[in-house]
Order: C-alpha cells, then structure tokens, then sequence
C-alpha cells in the first residue's frame, strides 16, 4: 500500500504562514520530515486560498516538488487553482479530487482528462451525502465510474476513495465496515482493478487523546489493507501507524515493504 | 471475538511441576492472572502426560474450573485424557481438537458426540499435512464439516481452526493470506453460520523480539476480526494484542466491546 502523507495542509500553521509569504523553507522541511517518516506520495491540501489562489497553489506545488520527487496529490476545491498547479507539476499529478456533484464533474473530471491526470473519486452522492450501507456506496462507485469513462477518463486513472467516516459519528462505525465490504467488491462491480484511496485520519477527528487515535489507526488500517486498499492519505508522524502499514505489507506479501521475517539471526 | 487464553500450557515449567506434583496453587494463579488480563476461555495444554494421563489431565480441568468459571477447551491429544476431562467438565467443554486424520475421527469426534460438547476441527487433511491455498482449504473445510455432521454431531457444536502458519515459514505469508480468503468464505461455503478459531501465537514463532512477536499479532488480529474469526487462541499476556482485540470489537461494531470512542468528555 502507498503511504500519502496529509501533513501538508494549512490548517498547519506554519504551512499558512509558508504560504501567505510564498517562503518555501518550512514547507520543503515539512516535506523531507514526512518522506523521512515514511511517505511516498505528498497531499497538497491548500484549504482556502483567499488571496490569488491560482499563484500561491503553484507556489506550493513547484515548492513540493522541488523538495522531494514524490507523486502530488492536488487537493484544493478551487478549479483554477487546480488547473494551475496542474500546470505546474512536472510528474502526472493526482487530482483530489470529484464526486457526482455537478460542480465536481463539470469543473474538475474535465481536469484530469485534460492533463492525463489521475483523479480520486469519492463515493458521496449528487448533494455530497455520506452514505451508510455498502449497497449504497456500490451503487455510487457504479455510478462515478461511469461518469468518469463517460467523459473519457480511463479507468486506469481513476482511484476511488469510499469516505471513511469518523467513529464518533452517529453511522460512522456502521460505515466504515460498509467501506471494508465495498473495498472488497470494487474488481467485481467495476469489472477490474481500479485503485482506491482512504483518508485514514478521519477515524479518529475530535477530541481523543493521541494513543487513541493511533490505536484507531493501528487496528483499522490492517482491515483496509487486507480488504485490498491501495492508498492511505495518513498522518505519517503517527510512527506506529506507518510501522503497522509496513507488517500489512510483509503479511499480505507486498514486495515493497518485503520483511525479514523470521530470520533467527537479526 | 472471544479471547481464549494458550497460557496453560505444559512447556511453562511452573505449570509442568505444579501438574507433576498434583499442586493447584500455581495453576489457579495463572488461571486468575489469565482473566484478569482479558481471558474468555482458558485452553487447558497439557502436553504428553507420561505418568497416569487420566488423573492429571482430570487434576487440571478441575483446578481450573474451581478458579474461574470460565469456558475450557480441552488440549490433549490422548483420548483416554480427553474423556477423563470431559467427566470432570461442569459447563460445555470445547474438544481441542480433531481433524480428518483417521485416528482423530475415530477416537476424538466421537467423544464430542457422547458428551455434548463443542469440538475444533483443524484444517489440515488425512496426513496432517497444512494446506497452502484457500482452494485446498475451503475443500478441507467441507470434508470435515461433512465427516462431522455424517457422525452425528451437530454443526453448532464444530469450530473450524484454518491453522495459522508461522510468517517464518517457506509458504507461511501466502498460507495466512489464504486463511483470511477461507474465513470470509466459511459461511457459503458451509451454507450457514459456523464458528471459527485460530490460534494466533503460532505467527510468531521462532526467535525474534518480543516487540516483533506483538507487531505481527497487532497487525493480523485486525485481518481476522474482519474476516469473520470468532475466536483468537492467544497469549493474553500481550496486552497491546488483547487490546487491538478490543479495537477491533469496537470498530466491527461487537457489543461486549462496546467503547466510548469519541465520546468528547472522556
């Protein structure tokens, strides 16, 4: 499974300040911290960009990428600033991402067919609605799919991420073990592989204490790993949590995180 | 999922000299340490019982029911022992175990019929050889639940165990990938609901850190919750494992684990 840090948001703020005064120090430091930890790939989430969107996401990306060459992924909700950090990745970027909301699929599916983009789709209905029943989610995942080779997208470029919800939620428990069936059916409903994504920190947002969070994390991940998740968008500071990922890898045989295992002299 | 405790096991040198002097102090310490630390059911191991079988392995179903009363499977594979110990139950004992090896189906399933109790079939085949692919499994899975029910006992009272590899093991990783295929298959498979074990501390086998022992439990027991298993055969001495138990009953939406995650006041 890849690991996708999340750590690179502004709701940081030091991130915010980065990028009010376009200084790229903290944010390339930031960013060789979370591939030291653990990452592959680098979520680049902007928040709200009150002030020209379109320059300070270039800013970012061109900074990111100058830091570390790992996989982007775009993660504003901004088409033009979108389109701009699109313009400005050197590797194919990971759009994050649309849903069946008409806004999404009219302002940024177009994106990541435009760009040869990949593109997360999340599994949220037309009134971005969070279902509850794996039924439901298989349903939407139908639908997203083929929206998205509708408008030409191929189906190698789409990654779905069904929402995990967090557990203080009313149905988020009800939920997540939805997102694990439905994580399971993907290849047979869409007819192959298609990867998926999941945005782990989720689970354990509010007020708990951190060995909460990271026992959440630890004990959750191994169900999604097992039930065939691609990617984890994931605090990669949380160390047991990525060490858990790496034995996910060792256990169900990923060669990426291939493990000595059992070797009497280490 | 239920937590059996594997700590009473004859190769603990304490428990090998308190059953040789017919002692019950030290086995009622650890019985009670056992479900102080989370144990549901006790696996009561003796071991080969060179001297007088029947009395020993009697000595210690007793002594273990006088300290808690808690469920006890009986681990002998002596079947003049076992039938002692099953004389000496005062609740429903679990039979630990049989499988299609003809002397287990002739001498160990039987006893679970005359005595009403429930009983563990191994997945293993007529030379207790372990199979590596989910294929031979679910077939071996048949064939004992067919040989059972054939013989008169009840499909409530059998426990399928798919036999966890060691991860140090040639096939080992492969074989436990394939043991979460299989539980996840069992109810088609047996056209109905039927209850599952697995014991978890033989993953870890062999010399490595404890550290490593508990990072493997932490990371698979997850795995199998979801895959449906509802019985963890365990050292309930690893605390962060039983703990990841409790996670898991909590995220899988079990009841006796019901957890206040979220709840902002605690």
């Amino acid at each position: 499974m890849m690991i996708v840090a999340d750590n690179l948001h502004v709701v940081n703020p030091e991130v915010a300040k980065a990028v009010a005064d376009l200084d790229p120090g903290p944010i390339r430091r930031l960013v060789l911290d979370c591939r030291e930890a653990g990452a592959q790939a680098i979520d680049i989430n902007s928040g709200p960009l009150p002030r020209s969107p379109e320059k300070h996401f270039s800013f970012l990306v061109e900074t990111v990428q100058d830091a570390a060459p790992l996989p982007l992924l775009l993660d504003t909700t901004n088409p033009a600033a979108m389109e701009a950090g699109l313009r400005s990745c050197r590797r194919r970027p990971i759009i994050n991402g649309f849903s069946l909301e008409p806004s999404k699929l009219q302002k940024i599916l177009p994106l990541a067919i435009a760009y040869d983009a990949d593109i997360i789709g999340y599994l949220l209905d037309a009134d971005s609605r969070v279902p509850i029943e794996a039924d439901e989610m298989m349903a939407l995942a139908v639908e997203l799919f083929d929206a998205s080779t509708r408008s030409g997208l191929s189906a190698e470029r789409l990654i779905i991420d069904p929402v995990i919800a967090p557990v203080s939620w009313d149905n988020g428990i009800r939920h997540n073990q939805a997102v694990l069936s439905l994580l399971r059916s993907l290849p047979d409903l869409l007819g192959g592989p298609v990867r998926s994504i999941a945005g782990v920190s989720n689970l354990a947002t509010g007020p708990m204490p951190i060995s909460r969070k990271i026992e959440l994390e630890r004990t959750y991940l191994p169900m999604l790993a097992a039930a065939g998740l691609d990617m984890a968008l994931m605090n990669v500071f949380h160390k047991p949590s990525v060490q858990t990922l790496k034995t996910c890898g060792a256990l169900l045989g990923n060669t990426i995180f291939a493990w000595d295992a059992g070797s009497p002299d280490k």
